[in-house]
């Protein structure tokens, strides 16, 4: 069976064909500038299983429909394609950002599930429109084919209400559905599902997954059920990121807005798109840079560096308490999966808790890139940690699968 | 040497005269309604050793100075008051609510003081004002005594800068002053100051203080110093109040203010008056009886009681991570003091941290009311957990008298 997988972003798509029975990837691709002043400057990026190296074609794409005619033309492409009619595709998968209370799992899409994502649109205007549109244009252009939305939202569902009702009055709830979502769900499930594999089945386990890349979230896992996660109404909240600020004061909203004249759309641009490291270390958003700059001693690097790295290891200590205890923490996403010092850093002190990096292994993790899970704490930590590099499009994949293939989730 | 100890808030007036020689409050009030519509429906609760009872007047003041005046005049009344002349009053403390990074400690009021205060009123533009006005006043109506500003920041000034530093631009702290200052740091003083005593000046001590009332905060203390606080820019940051909201997505913020078509004063209004306890049981902000209706079964005190205990126990566990262990819990606040329940609920499943709660003598400290710290761990728990009653007037006067009399701070 051939699986699309298609994650419409805000002005990219993202793509990659999957041929489950090989458990393979045959094509994958990206199109950038979607939409961006009218899409001139568009451009995708592809490479199957059939050429060698990446190859890049400019090309208009308006919306996200457009970029999707041109993904389905390459994959069907004499040259670099890697099938011959579009019938060869057995079911799209889409990555769909917000999910609301309604959707608690993956759903095989029809017109009452476009319906209620519509209904959503406003949880998520930048993502949701197009995350809609990725949709209908792939129902449009393979028809009688069926597509299936994964959630970003849906594995948080478990939380408590007490973790994920805001303070704000009631009626902010009732009527406008403000609370606390959570997002970065599919990684959390991916990469929670191989620790307790990891840890044999552990019954009533305890861990905390960290996905830490350009946007960042951390959650709290019992018995894999998600009872906590630090991402709110929206991928704002909690950890410092790339361009986003993460938790402030409230009021420190409001103060800003005043005093620098901004009202809510340019302060919501403020937060997003001009805090987080962009705003502090100033240079760029990239951690690599931060990292090799903390290194060299600079000053706001190293300010940058200690913020990021001291904000997650509160949530740890936090979301510890949340479970009572805690027997794995997960490093995932770019900065996860990669960096040996934030790791480090991020676990310095909290021995107290049992947790105890093997500095050796972690390093040995980054210089020899693998893409296995390892484990890095030491034999006798008695909190494992992992890194496990997360594979979001391969969840996307193995639900379509499930729910085309036998109706419903494993 | 008789210190009177001034809180002049946003609509009140809070005062206490001390005999620091006996160790004794020989009177003490509070004008209520100050400036409230013009003042016309103020009143001042008034209690001496020298009258069995309480009393209440009614006098219309449109400002603190009236306020101040009939302070005075209710001093020296032949019939309840406790001294002849004002020059009996040796020197006067004032709780001022913003000291910016500028003031680390208490110091001695002259008019370069008073210049750096003004300053700073756009942090804390409800109470500095009246901060201010207070001490005017008592240097116009009390001449020629010395007068000291004890700042609700300062003790927080010792925080990293990883710490303080919100993930916003960092012009906004450069510019603005926009980063976390903390507040309620005399009470956390006070009782980390006798929490250490408790612990035998164990060194490298480390604590964490939980001051819940009306209004909460939780610090994080290493070795004295504040090290993490959970107020932020203003006292709106961080935990769920009586009518708080505290942190929630800062995009949540601007969701409500489209949304709900409020400019962002009436939303500041918003988040400080109509959220918290007040948002969510909506009945009133009154924690005592949110924690009967709690007893009782009710759902919506039960959402309420679970939020408001579950992010404490969450900063407990962030807070030993930023601490890197824990020595010893403090609660303290009209809610830490007196509510049994809270304490056990905050406490329940911290087994991991090595805290265990003795059920039997919690419960006892909160029937027999008692003023003394009371250890309220079990004998073998491995972190200590106290009641502590705070005097925040009591460490205003003792700043004041230090200042006053040795030049200096203890």
């Amino acid at each position: 069976m051939d699986i699309l997988v298609v994650n419409a972003g805000s002005s990219s798509l993202k793509f990659q064909l999957y041929n489950m029975d090989k458990n393979e990837v045959i094509a994958k691709g990206i199109c950038e500038r979607v939409g961006v002043l009218g899409g001139d400057n568009a451009y995708l990026e592809f490479k199957s299983n059939k050429i060698e190296k990446e190859i890049e074609i400019n090309k208009a794409m308006p919306t996200h429909k457009e970029a999707i005619e041109l993904m389905l033309a390459m994959l069907k492409d004499e040259k670099v394609g890697v099938i011959k009619e579009l019938t060869e595709i057995d079911a799209i998968g889409h990555r769909i950002v917000h999910g609301e209370e309604f959707f608690k799992e993956s759903v095989l899409i029809d017109d009452e599930v476009i319906k209620k994502m519509e209904e959503f649109e406003q949880l998520a205007p930048l993502h949701m429109p197009p995350n809609i549109l990725g949709v209908k244009s792939c129902m449009e252009l393979i028809p009688g084919k069926p597509n299936v939305a994964v959630f970003d939202t849906a594995f948080h569902q478990t939380m408590p209400d007490y973790a994920f009702t805001y303070a704000l009055p009631y009626e902010d709830y009732k009527d406008l559905k403000v609370r606390k979502y959570g997002f970065h769900g599919t990684s959390h499930k991916y990469v929670s599902e191989e620790t307790i594999e990891l840890l044999n089945n552990k019954p009533n386990s305890k861990i905390i997954t960290c996905h830490l890349g350009n946007g960042s979230s951390i959650t709290a896992i019992k018995d894999g059920k998600v009872i906590d996660t630090s991402m709110g109404l929206t991928p704002l909240e909690g950890l410092m990121m790339g361009t986003r600020c993460g938790s402030v004061d409230p009021a420190a909203v409001l103060y800003v807005m005043e005093k620098r004249n901004l009202n809510t759309k340019e302060m919501d641009n403020y937060m997003n798109k001009k805090s987080g490291i962009i705003g502090i270390y100033e240079k760029n958003s990239d951690f690599r840079e931060v990292r090799n700059d903390y290194l060299a001693g600079d000053e706001r690097a190293t300010l940058t560096f200690n913020m990021i790295t001291y904000k997650i290891k509160q949530y740890i200590g936090s979301y510890a308490a949340s479970l009572g205890g805690l027997d794995a923490i997960v490093f995932t996403g770019g900065i996860g999966e990669n960096s040996a010092i934030a790791r480090e850093k991020i676990c310095e002190n909290l021995e107290f808790l049992g947790v105890n990096i093997d500095s050796k292994i972690n390093i040995e993790t980054e210089e020899n890139r693998t893409k296995k899970p390892v484990l890095i704490s030491t034999v006798d930590s008695k909190v494992k940690v992992f890194k496990i590099n997360t594979n979001e499009e391969l969840a996307i994949a193995k639900d379509t699968y499930n729910i085309v293939k036998f109706g419903k989730l494993a």
